[in-house]
């Protein structure tokens, strides 16, 4: 396949993904959002769930990008993360937190969308263990297990998304009280003696 | 309404919700879980939305009446706490976790369903800052916000259900690594110098 229709194809997928969330969500519906058919959609994917699991896919990618940060010093580096976390990719997109969660709750019955958001969680906690790991041999942050940070962090994003979805709470409460919580284990005030 | 009605519906709702899930449900499935006809179930709730109001309401009642602890200890009383969150109400139903989790993904278009969520999440917060309180007070706890600490455990109790549903992570995992959390904010070792 092209790059270019793979391109148009999961842009369609995520529009419509916000438009109608998950459940509802045709092949018809994403060829709507594009310039191709449903004939050409479906010759490029069997099913919905091949589809969605190049959607996830790119997802994860285009997060990884986004955790690619110029900064050295770990205090930076973990202040980067922070906002690639708790910047809404699509601002406009008040659908996508929902469909998201939507496919989260599809996990149990679809192997592929599991394995996605393991990778994703993986991705996310990788990336902080490194941070901590630098920050700790540097000497900003005191001694602690790099991988259980990891695992705090992973959590409560996870739980923030879900606050976010089913609460109502704005990401950023949750980010503020995740930043208290990594003051407290790293011995470290975010944002204090960086330039950021 | 009688409550022996009332508690049957509620009973062949959770049946039907971890049989079918949310987006499936249907007053047929509820009726075929109970002795009640679908007229029966229609003359006390109008709708899907109402008679799910009255399930969430239920699931909080209960989880508020697992809550009440016999424990004095603040110490004792953040145990109960865990385990009345970390132990499936219902070991059998696999279904549940995943369909309040569909739940949790239909609150933005339910405000009834949103304020049931948000009152769950009021009884959790309002519990543990009670208890942190008392901790502090008979010296067992360091000197720290309550309802900070509050919030990092209803946000990772929020995390555990979406990790255990996502990622198939069980739930023992995030209250074992909630639990080493607490430790350090609270500067007591959970579990020692109590009798549990």
């Amino acid at each position: 396949m092209e790059s270019e229709t793979r391109s148009e194809i999961i842009d369609a997928t995520n529009r419509a993904l916000c438009r109608h969330g998950y459940a509802e969500l045709t092949i018809q519906q994403i060829a709507d959002e594009s310039s191709l058919t449903t004939a050409a959609i479906h010759y490029h994917f069997d099913t919905k769930e091949a589809l969605l699991n190049v959607f996830l896919d790119d997802l994860i990618e285009r997060f990884e990008s986004k955790l690619a940060s110029e900064a050295t010093d770990p205090r930076e580096r973990l202040i980067a993360f922070l906002d690639a976390v708790f910047t809404p990719s699509d601002p406009e997109g008040d659908g996508f937190p929902v469909a998201i969660m939507e496919l989260k709750a599809q996990a149990p019955f679809h192997d592929i969308y599991r394995e996605r958001f393991l990778d994703l969680d993986d991705v996310m906690r990788e990336a902080v263990a490194a941070i901590v790991v630098d920050g700790i041999d540097e000497g900003h942050f005191v001694q602690t297990d790099p991988d259980e940070v990891a695992r705090l962090v992973t959590t409560t994003i996870n739980g923030a998304h879900t606050r976010n979805v089913a609460l109502g709470e704005p990401l950023d409460e949750t980010r503020h009280h995740l930043r208290n919580t990594l003051e407290i284990h790293l011995g470290w005030e975010l944002g204090s003696g960086v330039s950021t």
